[in-house]
């Protein structure tokens, strides 16, 4: 059984999972097998990072304990953001390869920088077929580099021609998702891309719990609508291109 | 001249004022006199801080270096947010007495811990007479001992009982204001807290174009309407109140 967890996890420790009690339970209901584990979720930062794009993904996932982890990756101890924050970080960025779920950050600085980074591309071995991968703005342009979009894609209003210029159709719009992969553009859309990752792993009502105490006291349900609503288009404009 | 300024300024120097072409213009120009020189804006934090109030703010305000300069301020040299980053600041605490602006974050565990820590509240003597003084979510319990609070307010919704049992009435609404003071209820409020600021002293079209980049791709209309909405409110409720 344990064998067969680690295969579906990619080498995810045992220790990561609930009481025995609860994994032998999940171990008799298929259905709730592959929600069982912990996720293991990783934000990709480098020098230069923007502030916003890390510090809201971890922020809101960190409060949730129960159904994931999430650790910041760098191919340094420590990064220093675009507005001169420095930060310790939890790993090496081949952690990156076994985790469930892969959040690259941008920087209009820092995105240049790490792709020309001897250690930074070459570290990395995705794999979209068993990881959720995804990225906020110039973060798009990591994932190109390897060879994770094809067709449509979003980004930063600022960095569209760039993203153009590389072959991809880049949509207007706060979040394109193609499978597993999807990119968002815009800061503020990385609210987006982290209810999309909850949403794909455990339902609507999870997406919801996970965003609802970070959004604007008297706007709740407004917003709640306009994510449930920018998930949906995610799809949409992939599937209507692909019509 | 200079004199003149550092009155107004409360003491800010005179090296965070602009080229003495740009200044000479500025002097002879009284309606462009109290909007001229660097605004000083502090967010100040403390262990435990709520990590997207402090560094949304931080971002998006650090992100213009020509109408301010913003910089964190706490009680120790290092402060550990709630997720376990840690982040050095800029200055203690009572470099907020002489601030343009004051804006304090949040923290569940944070702010009750900060209300009786011994070199906390004592190290205020803010003036909102001169100074635009701000809290997002729990922090408005910060701006009520601080006796800034009257009347109205608004805060996290988890925290709005604790709020209302100090005698407040707790709106449910993004964003509250009274004159030079506003509090912001849930975090990602503290985008129309940042917008309230620059709007107050700069206008619309700078409040625009501070929000702007942050604003999620293919939405920018929706939040800027949303914003501009939230600033209005948050008068409209305090007025709706005196009337």
């Amino acid at each position: 059984m344990f064998s067969a967890i680690q295969a579906v996890y990619g080498g995810q420790p045992i220790d990561t999972l609930r009481t025995p009690t609860e994994m032998a339970v999940a171990l008799c209901t298929p259905a709730r097998f592959m929600e069982f584990a912990l996720k293991n979720i990783v934000l990709v930062a480098f020098d230069q990072f923007t502030d916003i794009d890390l510090f809201l993904m971890w922020d809101i996932l960190g409060r949730n304990t129960q159904d994931w982890h999430v650790r910041i990756l760098a191919a340094s101890a420590t990064v220093r953001s675009a507005h001169g924050l420095q930060v310790s970080v939890h790993g090496p960025l081949c952690e990156a390869n076994s985790a469930d779920a892969v959040l690259f950050v941008s920087g209009k600085e820092g995105i240049p920088a790490a792709l020309v980074a001897a250690d930074f591309l070459p570290a990395f071995a995705l794999d979209p077929s068993r990881q959720r991968i995804g990225a906020v703005c110039a973060g798009a342009f990591i994932l190109e580099r390897l060879g994770l979009l094809s067709g449509q894609a979003t980004t930063h209003p600022q960095a569209r021609s760039g993203l153009q210029a590389l072959g991809l159709e880049c949509l207007d719009q706060p979040l394109v998702s193609q499978g597993n992969v999807a990119t968002a553009g815009g800061c503020l859309a990385a609210l987006y891309l982290v209810g999309w990752l909850v949403q794909s792993w455990f339902g609507v009502d999870k997406r919801r719990a996970t965003l609802l105490p970070v959004l604007p006291a008297g706007q709740q349900e407004l917003y709640d609508a306009l994510i449930g609503l920018s998930i949906r288009q995610a799809e949409i404009g992939v599937s209507a291109a692909s019509s």
